[in-house]
């Protein structure tokens, strides 16, 4: 029996005899009686095995040190009044597996910097266990939500030879040692995408409604704790929808994830609020609970403004249009302005992508960014420019590769009307809802400048 | 309204007025009425549009091209005995965005190779629409079983410094353009992964159940059918699992993602059966009914010495221990022999991975290949070695880089009873299962030595 199904059975188990294979989290000897606790993976929570001299493996039992695998036959005893609900008392103990003396995941406190170098076994603690378990329940979260609404999932190309809206540098991808590219592997230069977007736009043509979720690079050489050189985007994209749409998508998609990661993971949130982010949870259920505000970018100007007049504190003091949004400008108003998450439309076109919808005004597209309490912009989207003439005449004003992307460009030929879209960093969803503060203890093997390790 | 939802619900929408937009795949003018077929993408069928002259924007619609989109309102009428159980009369059709005459769909058969060329068009072609619908709800049902008993989803590294087990050429990444790759962004030599598999087996020690689905990439020079340098791949991995548990896991999965799939797209199924493969529901079907052989390698050369023996020819006719077995070995055993999907297992050790368990015999390892008709070898996996000794050797053995690989080895020392796991390669399962005869035609944008597009 795993460990997951005993937790969720014990109470109809009585007296019963089962048998359970797991790793010594704790083996400790008693004069009478002694006390492993075990753990097989399945469950954030341990059991506790409680075992006498007389039975059966008793000298392996003893032995068995921090790490090793053992099995354990006995019987349930619920114990109520006792923080852990049952216990095992066994019958038998199997030393199945001894881990050498140098295990490194001995029981005491290991710090996040130390549990990066044992990627491979960092997973084994609870933190981890919890961060890596609520990471796959929150992919599969996000397909769930867009196949339920008959989203095709579209697995948009790694190796690309467009680089999206030139987004920071890309890596290049080569079977050679020179930049002969003409005689390399795909006979050009070919690079690690930074996005699916543009792949995907082609496809919310064909579907309707599509999204893609997989890996993206970016080969910046920053040492923060917020960027890594390889994560996970989700972008969805909408045909005939405008950027009222794309707004209604991003809040329900969000409070459909998160709602189903309390129903599967409520433990691991539990325990993660407890040890990383005090009120976690509470700033979790505001997602679920709120009703959204919309505000225009330049009536966020106003409110920045306002706040500066009145003695707040800003790095950035210069509130004027064309300023790119701060992590303090965007706190401020979704943590102190609006006290609930904020999408922020109608930005300057100059400090955005060729690809969005010029608006009324010339100076402004119908872009959107959903900005949160805790982080500030944890989604960025747009409705997408229709017009090719126009398209283009962005495209060669911001010197892009017009042929390279012509294909693109071209789908405003061939039938369009009206597309919307948005990109979710993954590792950014996982480090807000873990309460986590560094992006490589979000990640399972974490890739950033100098450090490729497993 | 889209049409997906019209064409599931149209039966209660007699004589209802409603409005669609789509695109126009066929727009004929009559006598009296004139018909425009179109569909928005939700729905492989679409919906026919009658319209007279009398009705709001007539003139538009009669211009209106192939690839055009429309949004046309209209009342429902149910049409019991023709083709179509219903259809729209209009009562107004407004041409949203007119197509350039030159639009590449037009209506008429195009050739697959020239459908390649506009990889980011075909999929509004019916055939290609289904192949990745079905693409799309098996990549669903995948994640859903594994979530569903509790597996966890780990997203194994694409950017790698080792190369599981040297299986193929792998692709370097770099931000230089030459090979000092000390220098490079990572300080050594990057590749693109060929396998999570190393990476998963770490974390199926930490969580028991895992699964990795993700893309992985191969710099080989194959111009076939089956061949793509950049593909998907599922790999499971189990603690405290053995080859029993492993084939078990395997059959499961299968019968329940196809099974999902018939739920799902029973009619893209039918209209990839009517047009690419003649028998291909029957062949789906027998997966979820049969029950699955088993047979041993050295069975198999028994079977297929007989076989000749009888008068079976085969291109290769040397069948002796050692022998890696072909395409037309492993079809003739399912197909003709057990007419069933068919495991073979005990695989001879020096045609196998390194971290393959060896068998008592110390001549074969505890491998395992999932036969199916009609191609072949579908799944591989294997239980692993679980001893740090015999590992090592087989390391030093064949090779490898003992060093770069320690952190794999030593999970050996860590506690460590027993683990199995397998590959599934995603775009051989969606060929399987569409009867699509190219892997460039079950990839968005495929990727082959010298073709890099979009």
């Amino acid at each position: 029996m795993d460990l997951k199904k005993l937790l969720t059975s014990y109470q109809t188990l009585d007296q019963k005899t089962i048998t359970l294979i797991g790793r010594i989290r704790s083996n400790r000897q008693g004069k009478v009686v002694s006390f492993a606790v075990i753990n097989d993976g399945t469950d954030i929570n341990d059991v506790q095995v409680v075992y006498k001299s007389d039975i059966q493996g008793h000298e392996d039992a003893l032995k068995a040190r921090v790490g090793s695998i053992v099995e354990a036959t006995g019987k349930i005893i619920l114990t109520p009044g006792k923080p852990q609900p049952f216990e095992i008392q066994a019958t038998a103990i199997t030393l199945l597996d001894q881990a050498i003396e140098e295990y490194p995941l001995q029981k005491k406190e290991h710090t996040p910097e130390f549990l990066r170098e044992i990627a491979h076994l960092r997973a084994r603690t609870k933190t981890y266990n919890a961060v890596f378990r609520v990471r796959s329940t929150l992919a599969f979260a996000i397909h769930k939500f867009f196949q339920e609404q008959n989203f095709v999932y579209v697995q948009t190309p790694i190796i690309t030879s467009n680089d999206a809206e030139g987004a920071g540098e890309a890596f290049v991808v080569t079977t050679r040692s020179d930049d002969k590219y003409e005689q390399d592997f795909f006979g050009k230069k070919a690079s690690l995408t930074v996005s699916g977007q543009l792949n995907a736009e082609a496809y919310a043509q064909a579907f309707k409604n599509v999204y893609t979720f997989g890996p993206t690079f970016r080969a910046e050489n920053s040492f923060t704790t917020k960027h890594a050189s390889e994560f996970w985007m989700i972008e969805p994209e909408v045909a005939f929808a405008d950027l009222q749409d794309n707004i209604k998508l991003i809040e329900e998609m969000l409070k459909s994830i998160i709602s189903y990661l309390f129903e599967k993971n409520k433990a691991e949130l539990e325990f993660l609020e407890a040890t990383q982010e005090e009120g976690l949870i509470k700033k979790l259920e505001g997602i679920i609970k709120a009703d959204f505000a919309v505000m225009k970018y330049e009536e966020v100007l106003e409110v920045l403004k306002k706040a500066i007049s009145n003695g707040h504190q800003f790095e950035e003091k210069n509130i004027v249009f064309g300023l790119d949004l701060g992590t303090e400008h965007e706190r401020y108003i979704c943590e102190q302005f609006n006290k609930k998450p904020t999408f922020v439309i109608d930005y300057p076109k100059d400090i955005k992508a060729f690809y969005m919808k010029e608006n009324d005004d010339k100076k402004t597209v119908a872009a959107v960014d959903l900005l949160v309490p805790g982080i500030g912009e944890l989604v960025g989207g747009s409705q997408r420019e229709a017009s090719f003439d126009k398209i283009i005449q962005r495209v060669r004003d911001m010197k892009i590769n017009e042929e390279e992307l012509s294909w693109y460009t071209d789908l405003r030929r061939f039938g369009y009307f009206k597309s919307s879209g948005f990109g979710l960093g993954f590792e950014r969803l996982v480090m807000y809802v873990t309460g986590m503060a560094n992006i490589r203890d979000v990640i399972p093997y974490p890739r950033t400048p100098k450090n490729l390790l497993f």
